[in-house]
């Protein structure tokens, strides 16, 4: 435990009872400094691939990649260009990362009580050693002993990577990509383990703005034109068998709906043709993706790599921001999330082979009880991930482990992913977790649902163990 | 109150607070030993109607019938097959019930913090004075201790349902039921109460698996040929006669959606007949259910059967386990439930009659404050049921007090329901509300929401009055 | 602080827990007394245009126009006819308001625990100065002693206005009002200040009972036919303008789902003239009020007025009571309400536009975390309402702080609206609103999320800061 002081609380995210808290923290020292798995996330591996790379200014690290932080600085009226949110058209944005870092400091109490304040907190606190509360007055002042920090080797993303007692960190990766960065990583004789992840949703979502492109990356990739399904589907079986031989356990699909249907063969080639000649309709799209999402199950039962789907997110909700910055701008909306029906088609073929194990994300909460713990508490083939973005903060992990838990069991769910592209937030996240769950397991304990030998197990099952299960880790 | 024990803390389910558990335990105390008033459940009258029926080995006790359990056990990989569930084409199952048993208890920890969890550990401490923790190593010790009860006649279901205190309990039973166990408990001399419930779900669905069997075996019972709508009616006003001659006070209808629509008389006999010939569609079994809902609510207005409605369930998900095992088999998943535009057609007939009562069962907790609330809150004929299976649980109890009384109020509720077919676990489940009610309360007072005369009032109307008032039991 | 008694609690609605009680007390003490600010409501200003006003009867202040009370009763079998409540026909009902207050006092115990129990006691307590609870048998004292004061000048509501400490008013004005009483308390030289709010729900939604004869009044109000939607539009725009120049500040739609949809002003046309001509369908009516909302927008961009929007009430659902009552007598009913997709081709208009703000209030709180915090976390034209009609309680408030502020923040919500049409009751309103916004930031500070000089500045921010900028007042 690094020291600790009023800037963060020794006994942050635990109950105020006396008892709870007692129990809590006593469950959380056990498991606080057991070594991070993380299972999927944006990490870039280049930041890691080059034992010299480093995380550049304060700005860089901080704010321009986090669509978590300038999402709530836009919504109160601060242009993305003001914090140098780089413009798809390279039109003007600010380039003086000082001044990016005061409008920050400034608009720094619209996060109270936000995870992204929490991570931040920690993140400038414990890793960063920051002493002073972020204000427009301690701007200046903190921005120079940020730099000053991220400019020596022991703040460079290895020694980070060290310093967090990261066991295994996966990454996020293309049908397409040649892994060039995890290969540097392999061969660098550096100890630090980062994993590939299969995502081929570019190829997949045949509404993908640029399909035709990734395609074309895809074709190139396997040294072959791909002019039907069936030709798409063994260029992805060829693909993930590549994956896996870099060190690859799992794939992953995000889609809006977790819609499926077994097509035919012929409506598949059908729709493809469409694609190709690009006539295809969203509700082609939609059919497909659903057909493909089923054929990502089988072949997860054939090679072994787990399935994760993240499904429910409206994507580009914004055309302005889209237009002038691009995606993942913090212009991202969750909504309605159906399972049972849309799951059947996968799950009558494949949710009751031992083989396939399918990790489900949610961002709507409202399918907990009703749909994702009596499914996950049934069917052999699923596990529940964790809370996932906007649902990965304090309440939400506490009310996932409340309206979940009783009915899945904790043992139908997948432990805690981060899912950061903000690397250096990644022990904040873990630690809100394992917080988190130390406070859920003394409430247990202390309303008699299970005794302490009960609640160490599961401490240290939710802090690592059910994650490198579950992944294969 | 029996002794207890760390295995069955006598504080479990209140807040760590040491006041509100203090005040919760006070008004719990007073409340937990009144008389079970059971208004719904699925507890077989064949236990109740012979004196020397015994609950059989422990397996056939609390595991084979308990699909709540045997789901959790297949989830994590173990096939029904290893736990004795019969096979439909009647294929090899364990029949060794100590290794069935054997099996349970290396599982027993998948069950913390889970309602089951919860109601096995009542039953194995009070009903059964298990003093060991079940686990691997202790499983076979358990077995005997508890083989050895169940053959003594102090543990045979009748001298259970005494030492329960059970004041009424009610099964479920089809359309075409004879009652002769409820006939031989009237006859038999055992004071005991137990009344039947007409449930005509299987000749109203026309979906139903086997519909037309289910039709001719009603058609038996009233000794005539049942070949129009109008004769199904009649038919099942016949049959309510007769079940409330046998101590019915309710009736139960279980439908996936709460949809109703009232038909014409030529569109009703329309459908009727495209279903007696074979050919009716899904949309007819709706609409045909949706207005035998409504005709149920008027035969409710006309004879003073109580009207439950349970809605929103999708049966059977999973053909694997159904085409092997059947129905209950643990693969029932909930789905999102409407109520607002689905029950407004009955509600325009009937929602104002005082004659009526409706009771609705939901496993969508996003309805609570959005519909539920606010439509029992506002018709005389609506009541709001208790949590309703997967939601029958401590955290489940506490969002429906939270979430439902501030609109509904109380007095709009139904008390509680078992819905359990697994009799031993009755106290148990009751037990869980009690004392989720005592801490509710208290945590009322505590806040300055209610006084302490209000509370005790609250309290005891929780435990029994509301479910014998609303019942009329 | 007034004087308190076991009827009142000090401490209500802080946790029991000691130190946050303590904390949330001490919170709560340094806002309890600042000024009201009330943006939105349904007062009738005529109450406050003559000086020598008054409120009647308990039953007339109480009873009658409250429709969270007589709602409750009639949920219970009590008619509305003996309530009070006019028919439309004219037709007799209980003219004796001793006897209405002798029912009411009857069934008290039916507001345990809810909301309107908790105004009423702050009411009878704090305003009134009742010191017995409420019975059948403390009926007629308690009611003679209300009538007393509500005889005396201190009791009228100009004065309790003033008691009150009620810095700005809003009522809710249809768009052809002529603003008389607003007229006659600005020309009255009283120092209140009470502001019109322009509502034009009425001649929008084409669906609306009456909407001819409504449209005919706006057409009076501004002195020409309307006979196309263009000039629909104009009559909008010169209204407003009048409304603005009488103080308005913020403008209000009610609509039974969010959807917007820009259509072409032929469309809008053809769709106008099908009304003019009573051929509108149900679709016409849907269509017209999504397109009308972003004309509402538009002009909103144009004339600064704040635009509110409440959606996802389904109106007067029990036809017997609307045809023998009329509307607004407690059978509205919350539905599911979505807001990514309905709320889309507005946002793509003006939800970057900083001249727009638009405060988004729903009864659906599912929306909460999955769509409505990411919505207003991101787009800088919108606002989170807090929470709505029924969600107005302390378990609804605590909800949306534990659910919208981690991803929203709290600085894109608008602060407390009491909404109501029960003067009387806005203290008691605010006052749990304002307690339980101490008690959410004491937890905030004992979990480790804030310190307490954050804890100070959002606790004044939520009590009437947030309103004040929010609306412009």
């Amino acid at each position: 435990m690094a020291p600790q002081s009023p800037l963060l609380s020794p006994d942050r995210f635990f109950s105020p009872d006396p008892a709870q808290r007692r129990l809590a923290r006593e469950l959380y020292e056990r498991i606080a400094d057991l070594p991070i798995v993380s299972p999927h996330g944006h990490v870039d591996p280049a930041l890691l691939a080059d034992e010299h790379a480093t995380f550049g200014t304060p700005a860089e690290l901080f704010i321009i990649p986090d669509h978590y932080v300038f999402r709530m600085l836009y919504s109160q009226g601060v242009p993305l260009e003001a914090l140098g949110i780089p413009r798809r058209d390279g039109g003007p944005v600010e380039t003086d990362h000082r001044k990016i870092w005061q409008v920050f400091a400034e608009h720094f109490y619209l996060f109270r009580g936000t995870p992204s304040g929490v991570w931040l907190a920690h993140e400038l606190y414990e890793v960063f050693g920051i002493r002073q509360k972020l204000t427009g007055e301690t701007a200046q002042a903190i921005y120079d002993e940020l730099a000053d920090k991220l400019a020596r080797p022991e703040y460079r993303p290895r020694a980070l990577f060290d310093r967090f007692n990261i066991e295994v960190l996966c990454t996020t990766d293309a049908a397409d990509d040649a892994l060039v960065h995890h290969k540097a990583i392999r061969e660098s004789g550096w100890k630090g383990v980062v994993r590939p992840t299969f995502r081929p949703d570019a190829v997949i979502n045949l509404g993908t703005a640029g399909w035709r492109t990734h395609l074309d990356k895809l074709s190139a990739a396997v040294g072959r034109e791909i002019t039907t399904a069936k030709a798409l589907i063994a260029a992805l079986e060829e693909r993930r068998a590549y994956f896996k031989q870099m060190g690859a356990t799992s794939t992953d699909s995000g889609v809006e709906t977790p819609y499926t249907e077994a097509l035919s063969d012929a409506e598949a080639e059908a729709i493809f043709a469409r694609a190709l000649a690009g006539t295809a309709t969203t509700d082609d799209a939609r059919r497909f993706t659903g057909h493909m999402l089923i054929e990502m199950a089988r072949m997860s039962v054939e090679d072994g790599l787990v399935m994760q789907l993240h499904a429910g997110c409206y994507r580009n909700h914004n055309p302005l921001v889209f237009e002038r910055f691009g995606a993942d701008k913090g212009a991202d909306i969750p909504i309605v999330t159906e399972w049972v029906h849309n799951l059947k088609p996968l799950l009558d073929r494949f949710g009751n082979d031992p083989r396939l194990t399918l990790v489900l994300f949610t961002m709507d909460e409202s399918g907990y009880t009703r749909e994702l713990a009596p499914l996950v508490g049934h069917y052999p083939a699923l596990r529940l991930g964790p809370p996932w973005w906007f649902l990965d903060s304090p309440n939400g992990i506490a009310r996932y482990f409340d309206q979940v838990m009783e009915t899945a069991g904790l043992y139908n769910t997948a432990g805690f992913v981060d899912d950061t592209r903000a690397f250096a937030s990644i022990p904040a996240r873990h630690d809100v977790w394992r917080r988190v769950s130390g406070n859920w397991l003394a409430g247990l304990v202390l309303r008699g649902l299970i005794d302490m030998d009960d609640a160490n197990e599961m401490a240290h099952d939710m802090a690592n163990n059910l994650a490198r299960r579950t992944f294969n880790l």
